[in-house]
């Protein structure tokens, strides 16, 4: 029951989510979120759908990363993540409905060794 | 390791989730989500801003509530939550600055009985 009154300006509108930068451990920019993907029974966001804007020679494609291989970092001012090219690049392919296959799901939190949000 | 390949149909991308119809317990219509609030640091959706559009006498503005104040209900199509006409009306007036206010947070959080996100 703190009643602490600074401020914390951690909250953000999902609308600004987009956009958001995204950095490599090393602090090279990687990417940028173009928007999330929310579980609706259990209330939690379940990835984010990043665009690599020609990184990795991807092109402009989008890619859902679990959204637990995220973690913000204030002094950035965006999110930071350890996947790498390679895990990218070897990533199971997004068919058109991967966000309602739960075996598509379970390969791809296997394969950048996320904890599933479903479990 | 469930190799379940039933769709699952719980996903929904952060943009569509503005304009989403939330209920009240009996079923009736009480406003929308105009837009979700997401705390960085935790990753986690804290709250709904929701517009009421009418409903309760007040206008259109916007009123943010506490995320696990409401859950997803597949037979309706929407969002549900228990609060009521007293609670939204009752609750902490929301400042300029109430996401930044951890002490406001607090109140708002007592007054509708939620948990919180932060802790």
């Amino acid at each position: 029951m703190s009643m602490n009154t600074t401020t914390t300006g951690n909250l953000v509108s999902s609308s600004d989510v987009n956009g958001t930068e995204v950095f490599g451990n090393d602090g090279t920019k990687i990417g940028s979120i173009d928007h999330l993907m929310i579980d609706k029974p259990s209330g939690r966001i379940a990835y984010a759908v990043m665009g690599f804007g020609g990184f990795l020679g991807l092109g402009e494609e989008h890619h859902p990363v679990p959204w637990g291989k995220l973690r913000y970092d204030t002094q950035m001012g965006g999110f930071v993540t350890d996947i790498t090219e390679q895990e990218v690049k070897g990533a199971p392919a997004a068919t058109d409905n991967w966000f309602g296959n739960r075996e598509w799901e379970q390969r791809a939190h296997d394969h950048y060794g996320a904890n599933t949000y479903w479990l």
